[in-house]
Formats: structure tokens, sequence, C-alpha cells
């Protein structure tokens, strides 16, 4: 799958992301790490995967993963069509985790291909599935500018310290304190710097990326407030929510493709106008016979909704070319993609008429894609 | 609704509990305050309710709301069945509104009716659904003995401090901290001294309640270590998760009922064992013609499966008292009941037959109680 020319990164640096993918998931329950639990059939690490992928200016993307779970995630990358990702053994502990997934740009030794040291790097977690590329770039960028940078969420409850006795010792006045969230990002140099100069307690027992760049690089953080669906699925309640999250977004998104001629401009404006108080509306504008790469970033979006816009009396040959692209991703393995296709009759006189040999192939074509699990439904319209 | 006889509390003092529930949810998102927003049907509060109400020795439930929701609550008392509920008007902050309702127990002239004022008050929030009656006792036990107490969780996030440019100041290191969660407990006179102390600005910006009591009656609460189901519904995934939450328990808890003759008593203890491994099983031997208080227990703690098993050639006499019981309940109103009988042949010869006549009368029993969203289902085993 083309996921998209490599474009600019904000700030014009080059960023990759490691992603540690080790934990146990032992808050969860049960037996498989959080990050393999599937989520509407998916891997919960393969959304994290693709909202990484999705950002055409990240180069590289490194997944840690404990060494009983190379294979697993090797399977996953080839299923879900995961070409951006290079997978790395990680340690017992987050921290040596991520130092081992930071090696893979800077020691030689250490992996067979040494990949490409970025000016900055994402540091994101496998369970939390969904991260926009708004604020990986704010973060990225606030990176660039402090050397280290971590999106921040309100606290929902208030935080206690107890004493020895098991009994309240103070309570923090919430309003001054932050949750520390991901993604984080930081110079390169200046978070692999802090990994080697941190002592074994350090990489057995810290948690947070941002204090190491404090304690040993004298880095301020820059902290950027977050959405708050960076949350990070931690009990077996947030598989739940992750799981309605994902079909609520499935069901309310459609891309609008209207070909580029100029009569069929109007209604390419107006149509998804009409639909954006409903659903989210992707509008582009394109003769499906090119491959636009625009289209090809809203299918690695993992859009499931299209309506096809023409004016042609039978517009199969090009819609053809939308269903070999959906074939060619992973996206109708899943779930159905419903595809619209909307024939606009913008001829003066009444001439335009559907006949029986049209019908018949509209229908042939209609049952082989569905066989693909792509459902095609066709509606005429007549603009006088 | 019989809630059951009012049992002995934990320790022998007297409890009731206040719900402030005068949030406005502007954290979730949309105009409904999420203590208001249906799951499965029924609103968040009500389940909150149910949870302390459903708990024997918990005496009277204080729901505080705004003014303009007070009638919205009553109409879910009336709809629901909370017999042990007092509502009660908000203040503008959440503080204010506890306070309103610790003064229903201590103030003449606030309430029309003054209610009796417990030893211990629990105060739980209207939107944590999920509530146990272990988790609730062993909060109330410890404020007994040390004047107030609150549940704790692990913290998911590393806690952090920012500086007043927005960077990170410092970290908190995790494993010193805990969340603070509900429920918690208070000597009534310790909670009501400590907010009849506090300032203006306490009860404007304050938001935990064991840090007035550890502030104005230097009563260092007792810490409990809570379950995960505790956290407060929050976001808008917290609504998912709640609702996936109920519906896995709808589906996973049973209720056996085997009368008690003796003959019934190794179907009655194999059948409960065996299905145990699969489901949440409720075991109990009564005569459904008695009025049992565990079999009301069972039915208010909205169970919604349940397999009889008995010995008699055509027991409908006796499942009539337990399809009024549950007619009576609100419980076949929101989801369908599922009843199985099971009819036991226990006899040495094989005269148990069961005839044309027996048939038409489960048949018809059937469809009468379908018309009630009480589903069923007869089976006849023959046992040499």
């Amino acid at each position: 799958m083309e996921l998209g020319s490599r474009g600019a990164a904000p700030g014009g640096v080059s960023v990759s992301a490691v992603l540690p993918a080790g934990g146990s998931g032992e808050r969860l329950g049960g037996t498989t790490p959080k990050q393999f639990c599937a989520v509407q059939g998916r891997p919960l690490v393969s959304y994290a995967v693709r909202a990484m992928e999705r950002i055409s200016w990240i180069s590289d993307v490194i997944v840690v993963v404990s060494p009983e779970n190379i294979e697993t995630m090797k399977t996953i990358m080839e299923k879900y069509g995961h070409k951006k990702v290079t997978v790395v053994e990680g340690g017992i502990t987050r921290h040596r985790s991520i130092f081992n997934g930071l090696k893979v740009f800077a020691e030689n030794d250490f992996s067979s291909h040494l990949l490409q040291k970025p000016e900055v790097v994402i540091i994101h977690d496998a369970v939390r599935p969904f991260v926009e590329e708004d604020i990986v770039s704010k973060v990225v960028m606030a990176a660039k500018e402090h050397g280290a940078a971590g999106a921040i969420r309100p606290l929902v409850s208030t935080v206690i310290a107890s004493a020895a006795d098991g009994c309240l010792d103070h309570s923090l006045e919430r309003a001054r304190y932050r949750a520390s969230e991901m993604p984080q990002a930081f110079l390169f140099d200046i978070i692999y710097e802090a990994y080697q100069q941190c002592t074994e307690h350090d990489l057995d027992y810290g948690t947070e990326c941002l204090h190491l760049a404090l304690k040993y690089c004298k880095t301020n953080a820059k902290l950027v407030e977050g959405t708050a669906d960076l949350w990070k699925v931690t009990y077996k309640r947030d598989l739940y929510a992750a799981e309605s999250i994902i079909k609520d977004n499935l069901s309310q998104q459609v891309c609008v493709i209207t070909n580029v001629k100029e009569t069929l401009a109007r209604v390419g404006f107006l149509l998804p106008e009409s639909l954006k108080s409903q659903i989210k509306v992707e509008a582009i504008s394109v003769s499906l016979s090119e491959n636009d790469s625009h289209l090809q970033n809203i299918i690695s979006g993992q859009c499931y909704n299209f309506v096809c816009v023409n004016d042609k009396r039978c517009a199969i040959q090009e819609i053809q070319e939308l269903v070999d692209m959906l074939e060619k991703s992973s996206i109708p393995l899943l779930y159905p993609v419903v595809l619209i296709l909307v024939h606009l009759d913008v001829s003066e006189n009444n001439s335009f008429n559907i006949g029986m040999e049209d019908l018949t192939a509209i229908k042939k074509f209609a049952r082989e894609t569905k066989k693909k699990n792509i459902l095609v439904y066709g509606l005429l319209i007549q603009c006088k």
C-alpha cells in the first residue's frame, strides 16, 4: 500500500517515531498483552501504528516488542500493510525498550540496517490508538524549539500522597498539576544523551521520558494541551471504549469524490456542505483513473464510506479503479465498504436513460464487488 | 419494590449516603449533564443510586441536583422505584452541593422532614455507576475507626507540575501518589463540622472532602485500595465503557432457583457448580410461593436470567409468583428477562409425561409473559 509521498515536517525537520509495545498489560486482566488485543478485529497496536504512518512527514516507525512477540508483530505488519515499521526487541522495562528503539538510529552494531537519525523523535504508546496529526505536529514543533515536549491533560481525580500508616498525608491542588500523556517528542540528540547517561535505577523504575530530559540534559519540556482521545488503554473498560469510538468513526466519515468536470463542481460543493452537519466529510475532486495521493491517504486513513458523483452514463470503468485501490488496501478485509454511485443527468434534453444493458452491467458489477466486501449502490438523479 | 430488610451496618453504626449530582458534565460534550445520560436506556444516576440502595444497611440516599433538574430526578425515582432517595437542591459547586446534602440530617429549617442523622455518612458520585458492597463496607468501617476514609487507585499517568512559562517544572514519582476516588465515608460530625468551618474559597474551588476533614478537623483519612470499576464517568468514551460493562453484566449473571424438596437438592447443587466457570451464578433454594427476601434482593440487583428447577408436572402456578415479582420490579421494562423452566422427572417409572393439555397451558403462559417482556422456555429432563 502506497502511503502517500513523504511530506514536509513542521519546521522542515526530519522526524521518526518510537512506539514501545513491550508491556504485559496486567492491569487489563487476561493473558494477551493489551497492545495485541483485538478491537473490531484489529490489534490495538495496529491502530497506533496507522495513526503514525498516516502522517506523511514521519519517516520511520520503530515498534519495540518483547522477544516472544516479535513474530506476532511481524504478522500484524504484513496483514495490515504497515510499510514504515521496523520491529525492535525490547528490554524488561518501558525505559529500556524505548532506549532500544532509539539505538536503531544511532548504533551501527545494534541493527542490521541503521536507519537515518531523525532530528526529532516522537515517542508514542502502542496502546493509544487515537492521535491526530494536529497534536503530533504541535508536539514536534515545540520539541524543535525547546528540545523536548509532551502532551498533557487535566487531572480527572485529585492526587493524594499517603503516609506510611496508609492514611492521607496531603492532597495536591488539582488545578496546579497535569497528567502527562503521549505523544512526546525530543530533539534526538537530547533524549539519546539522557538515556545514555541515566542510571540502572532510572531504567528499571522510571516512567517519564520528560523527567530524563530534565534530569540529564537540563531541558524543561514544553507542555502541550492534548485532546481527550489521547488517553491510554489501561483497563478492560478502555477496550470497550476504544471499540465504540472506532465503530462511531466507521459510520461517521464519508469521502465524496466528484470527477473534475466543471459541470459537476456545483454538486461536488453542495453535497459535502449539506452532509457536514451529520458526518465527517472529505471531499475531493479527482479523476479516478489517476493514482491520486490524497485519495490514497483517505483510503489508508480507513474511510469506509464513499460517494462518487459523475455524469457518465455508465461509470463502471472509473469505479473499478476505486474498487482496485480499496482491494489493494486491507480495508474491506475487516468491514464492509459502502460505495454509492451517483449518476447525475445534467443534459438539457431528457435523453439520459439507463437501458437494460447498462442496468445488467451495473448489477453484475455490484455482485462481483460484494464478494470483496464492497457494497455498491447506484443512484440516478436528473437535474434540470 | 421491597428492597430487603435493613440489615446491620458494618460495626453496627447507622449509615446514610450523599450523592452530589449537580455537575454540568461539560467535559463530556453535549448538553445533557452526564449523570442524566442514558446508558442502556437508564440514566447513569439511577445506577449509582441503585448501587447504594442495594446495600441493606444504608438508610437514606440523598441525591443533590441543581434546581432545574429536581423534576427530572423525581421522575427517575418514580420510574426506577428508588424508595430510599431524598432529592435536595444543590449549590453552584460540588462542595456546596455536598454541604446541602449533609444539612438534611442536621438543620431543621433546611428540610421539611429532618432525616435521622447517621453516625457515618458515605459520599459517593452520581457518575460512578459501579460500586460493590464490599468496598463501601470497608470504607465505612475505616471511617468509623479513623473519622474519615476514602477509596484510592494507582495513578494511570505520571503527574507533572508546570511552570509559569508552560514548561515542565517537575514530575512526581508515580509510585508515591494515588488517585483519590469515591466512595468516601466520614463520621457525620467530623465532615459536617469541616463544612461548617470551611471558607468561601474552599466551597468555591475545593474538590476534595478528605482535604477538608484534614484541614479543619485534623483527621487523617484512612486510604482504602479500591477496584478498577470505581472510575468516574467523565468523557464520552466512559459512557461507551459503562454501556459495555452493563451489557456484559446482563448476560453474565444467572439465578438458579430450586424448590426446597430434598430430591432436587443434588441438581440444585450441581447445576450452579457447572455454570460457575462460565457465568456469575446466584443459587437459591426456595419455595416461590413464599416472598423470599434473598430472591427479592437478587431481583432488585437486576438479574435478567433465571433457571427454575422443579419436579412438578406443571409448575406454572409457582412460576407465576416469580413473574409477578419481576413485573412489580422495573426490570422487564428495560430488557427481556429470560426464564428457563427445568422440569425434572425423578420418578422411578416412566409415567411422567407432558400431555397435550399441559403443553397448551405452558405455551399460553409463555405467550402471555412474552407481552411483559419475560421470555419463558421449558425443558423436560428425565433422570433415572
